[in-house]
């Protein structure tokens, strides 16, 4: 398939990456049903660890397998799919040229219950991601959270061994911590911050929540009230958090979060590319689903980012 | 010994693994009495540093000496040898080549009491594994624990360094911490979990202890009610265990935890067996019997898995 | 544009550095309005990470985007742009060529209130420098805080990699912690401490806050009224500042802090420039008014530096 | 002097080790007057660092000079002569050919009395006993103290160079914490514990405190009364513990403890031979001695060990 | 100028000692007046660092200028200049060839009050001291205090890393922490034992304060007592502080403290000459001084130590 101008415009945000990072760029955003139209959905199996198998797979025990996951992303037409190691591990020698992976190299488990923020052990690497041939690595930051400056730096010292790899870096910011109530984890002048941060630390894909309608810090109030930004419809916080990320410039997806009805999961994903987000990454919704579920709910996500 | 059909399937589900590697895991399972069934039994010795010399040797003082430990498991025609370093570097010399040696590079004594989770001492490493012949190295994770999170990260460093020197990685994966109960720690959702995590990090074989009839945490209980995983017998649990290390693609193994009568070992490997275990790891109810009690059970277990 | 007798002296003054270093020194000295004289006016753009995007860039919006503000230096023919790892790679394929830039290696947010001095993440580093062709790393560091010596420890690795690649060390000194008064973190004393511990870690250019009429150390206090320490204009304590800096041989510059009006601006200029102070770094006061002001008062304070 | 057949069974169970490592043990077992006899009396002497100078050397000021020991321990006939750094490098240029050196490489002052188990320095390297031309390191851990983990780490990497290196490790291994009560640091199953430990860190030879006829642990004292371990004496503890350290495959020392009448060291001494011990280490009460006295003492604990 | 007996003789005690180290101990002793002596006076200038500018340089401002101290130490004829890193870089260039400098690496501030003994940063580095051509590195450390074992490990990697680079190790060695009253922190025994610290840590070259007549320790106090250790005078006391240095085999010198009279000064400086110690390291004591009464208390001083 031809590069559409599209796709030549949002490599053009990244001049500074290397041709092997461009390239992975490229295939992510050049793979399955959105290819070229710049827009991404992408599958996320990370269930699993974080909440255990029983909780993750049960509803659809074909998924136990981690085969299942693989070829239910090719088939859907997905862009990528990202997991652990041991998942990843499980397909890459059969799926990894055909599907771009994202190996998510860090992880929390859900069987301790230690109060405050998660604190994710890192559990893979980029040395896994080159063997394994994977196109990105994923990371997840918990900016505000006591432990923030720690996550910081081992995502520094991470995307700069990933761009000398020719990967890409995917960073998962869910902002958390005592300054920060727990609705105003999802506010939108966090979310906002969220994608500012991450696209600081040289992220090339951003992942956040959908923001709320609220604004949690009083010294952002503020400047929201004075300069009045739009912050009332979905649409127009995305677009704000998109704008948040150096003026559009960055690829900024959202997570869609616990397993919910079809028309809820749709109507969400409409505002999403109404405010100009980049897409979407779908784990429980897809994968908890039959498998003609999840095949005919992902067709119906790709088309409201404008598949044909 | 030509390759057995069910070798060659095991060996598949490790597709992403050097050569060297599924090198080290046929020569596992093609060692001793079960060579070739797919099943595994091994014997571990590691209660010396664990327990003290004379809470384990005394029963059968042969064992004091290291040399004793590799003969038997060479005579009772075991899959492999599991010891801490002293023991491995006692025998690797002359054992190396006939009996696949596993290091377990982790362990904790008992001189201090300190409450809380145990946390091993990394004891020895890759470069130890490789300069002494070994097949595997072995390591304890305590998920769940305060100092998982340092765990994992020490078990990513060894496994990304074991895969790169073609080593077998033999995770034990004992789950504790304030987040469960004492009785919990064998709950079927939480050495399902326990599995979980093992083979997400990537490790090729998974020791748990055997799952009692129990759900520890709420999220989960309703998940095992709603769709009714049968957790009766030990089989059953067993069988889910399986299913939760990547649907059966992983080799799971089971403990057999203190020295008991030998009719009830014997009770619980059939459990393990019907359930679709991989086998076991048999330590204090091998080594603390006299040796031709040792290798009649030693015997009389391969048989259940499956021996002529 | 030949080297002047001026660029020429400063230079004299770090005869230890490669010429590497040098070359890149003489790059700040000769670019944009000031060249040639010595003096240095740089724009600073690490207010989205510190402060949040919509504080930051709502009162210009064209702010978001990276390009804006380097474009900005160059147009309004500052010496240099810093800015954190994500704002200079947006920008470095571009402009690396004409614009000095400073990739500012730490960074704090305001997402997290945690009493005490900030402690900053490690958010780049010199490798990124080097593969983004900026001429200078920069490195706050909070002398007088619990974590002072993690932050000296980490400058001095910092500055000798970034010694070794050739590029120059700036140094943003911000005294705090429970042995300074609130008032105290700028008193003249202070500030003149900070100036001489970042120029004995060995820095090329230093970043102070213009210090005001008070002495916060009883110790200091008597030294300064023994010898009569004139520290009554804002020029005079400029003056005790830069000759705190080895007798004026180290390049010190002078921050603005909150954005505020024109005229309070310039005439805090006019105080540094004549206590000797070799320029200014000039942020919110910059990015925040609207393209043709911010010109506008960057080419003021040019000219009270002696621009032509 | 030609190998003797006690020699090359105390090599042969070192068989896992590098001709380096062979050839350096077997130095310390082919020198002095027990040269040959698989017996090893060793001169310590890191009592200036641990006790300070006067209270080591002023009953014997000739000892204030590192000189001094290395010619006792030559003239007396010693195997070796164990030392922190500074003391090493002040002979080695000299001795290193003639007296096998060991170099302490860990070492604790009493400067200051902090509760708890001592925490030592570790403060000199593998790369020091290589370049010193060294044939050991002695190490020091406390089995049993919160800070254990560190150590048995720190032993393991030094271990892994050391043997990479061609050189011995010598553990000394003294139980202390919390679990242990003060009298039970020299019990006799926690002695043997302590030797276990530090065979199965893969230790050449252990050093451990003459045990005494008292069992810490209860779990332990239900295994020694149902096998009637015999205790009674100090040969039978002795060679209970010599037995827990591979059922007498690996070389255990004992120390002197606090200098002491003449008599009373050889009846000691006497005991552990008696018991099969490998040999003794004796500071204080040979150093602290003239040096006439000294080298009385010594040839009579070298006949007790079988010199001619 | 050829090279006198007793420079030969103490470079002997150097043995083991590389070639490099030894040129570079050569050149401190061969340098300035008391070249050939055995003696050294050195030029310390910390305490811009240490207690910040105004206090250190106000009383003789030409001192904020690094090349006066360099100047100084030329024209005085000291044996070397030792600074921090900045300083040290500041006049490399051009004295390194004539002067020996000594970078020193660690330091502390008194910006910050915190309670306890201080902890210095490291500040600079052997691979600092290299490319600026210094003889020797200066670390201070702190026996007794609660960061001791942290402090002698740095110490140790960085006597590791000098001598590998032909430098010379200079320890200053201050006691001090919890277990040591105020005033014990100069007593003669915890002085001596300062001294043997340093010595055996391998340090060439140790500096202590001047010790006063007081035994800190009860244990000490005994032995002390026992084997009547003249004390009573400073020559005395020097005298046994200088034999706990390995028997007069190590360079032990002694600092002058706050800035006080001429006479003072002389008269100290004669009690440690007569004590056989090794020199003085005289800082505040000079540069506080206008140039001529420095030069001239410099001359004073040599002349006490046999300058001609």
């Amino acid at each position: 398939m031809a590069m559409t101008e599209r796709v030549k415009q949002i490599l053009s945000w990244y001049g500074s990456d290397s041709p092997g990072t461009k390239a992975n760029l490229y295939r992510l955003l050049n793979t399955g049903r959105l290819a070229g139209t710049g827009k991404l959905v992408i599958l996320p199996v990370d269930q699993g660890f974080e909440h255990g198998p029983a909780r993750s797979f049960a509803p659809n025990p074909a998924g136990y397998d981690p085969e299942y996951h693989a070829q239910l992303a090719v088939d859907a037409g997905c862009n990528a799919y990202a997991a652990p190691l041991g998942f990843i591990e499980a397909v890459a020698d059969k799926y990894a040229g055909q599907l771009p992976l994202i190996l998510k190299v860090n992880n929390s488990d859900s069987l301790s219950k230690l109060g405050g923020a998660p604190i994710s052990a890192v559990t893979s690497s980029v040395k896994d991601a080159i063997r394994l041939g994977c196109a990105a690595i994923g990371y997840t930051i918990y900016p505000g959270s006591d432990a923030r400056n720690d996550q910081l730096e081992a995502l520094r010292e991470l995307t700069l061994e990933a761009k000398a790899a020719g990967l890409v870096v995917v960073t998962w910011s869910y902002p958390r911590g005592t300054g920060i109530s727990k609705d105003g984890e999802t506010a939108v002048d966090i979310a906002a911050y969220a994608a500012q941060i991450a696209a600081q630390m040289g992220s090339h894909i951003i992942k956040v929540k959908p923001p709320k309608p609220l604004v949690e810090h009083p010294e952002a109030k503020k400047v929201y009230e004075k300069y009045q930004i739009p912050i009332g419809t979905l649409s127009e916080r995305v677009s704000h958090v998109v704008q948040s990320a150096f003026g559009g410039k960055r690829i900024v997806i959202f997570s869609g979060g616990e397993a919910k009805g079809t028309d809820e999961v749709l109507a969400e994903l409409k505002e999403i590319a109404a405010g100009g987000g980049f897409g979407s990454i779908m784990g429980r919704n897809a994968f908890q689903r039959s498998r003609p579920d999840a095949l005919k709910l992902l067709e119906a996500a790709m088309k409201i980012y404008g598949a044909p």
